[in-house]
């Protein structure tokens, strides 16, 4: 009854510490990329893991379940996952509010004019600017999963004339939905502030491109904390470049890290934050980890169990 | 039946066009500093002003209410008024929602480390920085009125650990409540994010100071949206340099527009706006203004009426 941890980017000792104060008995095994040794590979019934080496978890035959340490699944699609074995996204608490922090934050950046204001203190300039009130403000998100409902709850206070886009139609009190590909026009023409919480499918892929970008209203500002792979980069600065958007606030990246000459790392209007919209913080996930474990021990089906192919 | 104008920052013809879609009958006339004619002096029932000249409004003998332009009414302060005139403080959806819009963001700003971010992108850096649970950051509000339950219950969504502070105690739930002299001291040492909505009274000049500072958590962050009196500027200067403040968001200033050769203009710690937090905005606060008229016009007082020597 063993659990194999593997990681680049997560901190292993604070994920042990944590999996022990909710699961006491569960060996924790932690998997390098030297190979250390993680005892026989019979033991392992868990994997918790983000970006594993393709193929790599076939040769644990007794695997009951594969968590994703991320929200998105989309770092083991073409991992050549072992066949039957449910893999679980996580839904942490943590996460979610992470986004919905990042999001609110974006959003009322833009809303405020904080880059205009920036600019003219530095400028030693004194003036209100022009302020629309809220009601008339037309925030859209797309996605409309865990973190695409989070985020318009925590927006709703504000009284943000609020929409939200998704593959299927949904219902959401108080949120204008749009859905499907006719959905997706009428969607855009709308929005001055545009949030991409999409899952990378192949349907989603490049979804952020010159087409789409020309259908937002001039000036309009786009927030990705989604994938980077949902926004064609030459597009988005070529809308930048011309005006038509008015700036964009981006947290991934085809790339991560963003290489050094990358036309978004000096573009005046751009704002990056290096992929910490959304922080697994391993205090709040591994509650949501271990809970999936502990269903799992009693004949129940962990959740939510996704498609890494397909992403949902 | 007419209404005065008078204020050099807000715009009278947008004000004239909003009161004139809410009370059509109003005769709205403006007050300019060149003394232009306002006909009969016995004509003015209502002032709706900003800052008016000592004793100014005391020529007009049918006056029945004064209206401030702002939330606050210490701009009336020391101004003369007529007596037995009630004052009636500006409290308007807009307003209240301007300000809760401005708390939020910079809670956040503080809360997610936005500056440290920032700071590592300009010099090509790229990795996740420790963040703190909304569980685990305490916020606290100096000032429980319109304004601060309101930012409060923004807040309320994004979880984080709330305290209120006031003059006399008060009951919100979900939020810590510390009233007086002896709560203040408490409150203090409790709140890594300090947001000063208070009015400005003789018992509130000054409050944050060497002090109160000093009594905040090491690398606390303060956000004043209230008046440039709460703060004794030097104090603050002197606890960001020594490192013990973390940081600072200024939005109101003793002198305003803030001169140039201030030291907040340059301080690599201070963010500065020009009195922004809170805009008045016309389009809905001539409604909050023309519903104390239609109630004064059918002999119910005006609210809320304030004494503009105490603030409240």
């Amino acid at each position: 009854m063993a659990l194999l941890f593997s990681s680049q980017g997560d901190d292993a000792d604070l994920w042990r510490h944590n999996m022990a104060t909710e699961l006491p008995d569960l060996d924790f095994r932690v998997w390098t990329p030297d190979g250390q040794d993680i005892g026989d590979a019979n033991d392992i019934e868990y994997a918790l893991v983000w970006k594993p080496r393709k193929g790599a978890l076939k040769e644990f035959q007794n695997l009951k379940a594969i968590f994703s340490l991320g929200a998105g699944v989309d770092h083991l699609a073409g991992a050549d996952l072992p066949k039957g074995v449910p893999v679980v996204r996580l839904v942490d608490r943590g996460l979610t509010q992470g986004m919905s922090e990042y999001v609110a934050y974006w959003v009322l950046h833009h809303h405020r004019r904080f880059d205009a204001y920036a600019d003219m203190i530095a400028e030693n300039g004194w003036q209100r600017l022009a302020q629309k009130d809220a009601h008339g403000r037309r925030v859209g998100i797309m996605g409309l999963g865990v973190l695409g409902r989070d985020a318009l709850e925590k927006l709703k206070p504000f009284e943000f004339d609020l929409a939200g886009w998704s593959r299927t139609p949904k219902t959401i009190p108080g949120v204008k939905s749009f859905a499907g590909e006719d959905g997706l026009q009428e969607f855009l023409k709308r929005t001055e502030i545009l949030v991409c919480l999409l899952p990378l499918t192949p349907e989603t892929t490049s979804i952020i491109n010159a087409q789409t970008l020309a259908l937002l209203p001039e000036g309009a500002y786009l927030i990705n904390a989604a994938r980077g792979g949902h926004v064609v980069d030459n597009d988005l600065i070529e809308a930048l470049d011309s005006g038509h958007i008015g700036g964009a606030t981006l947290d991934v990246f085809h790339t991560e890290p963003l290489p050094d000459d990358h036309p978004f790392r000096a573009h005046p209007k751009v704002h990056l934050t290096p992929h910490i919209a959304s922080i697994t913080m391993p205090e709040t996930a591994a509650r949501a980890v271990a809970d999936n474990i502990r269903r799992i021990r009693k004949g129940e089906p962990p959740e939510p169990v996704v498609d890494p192919e397909t992403g949902y």
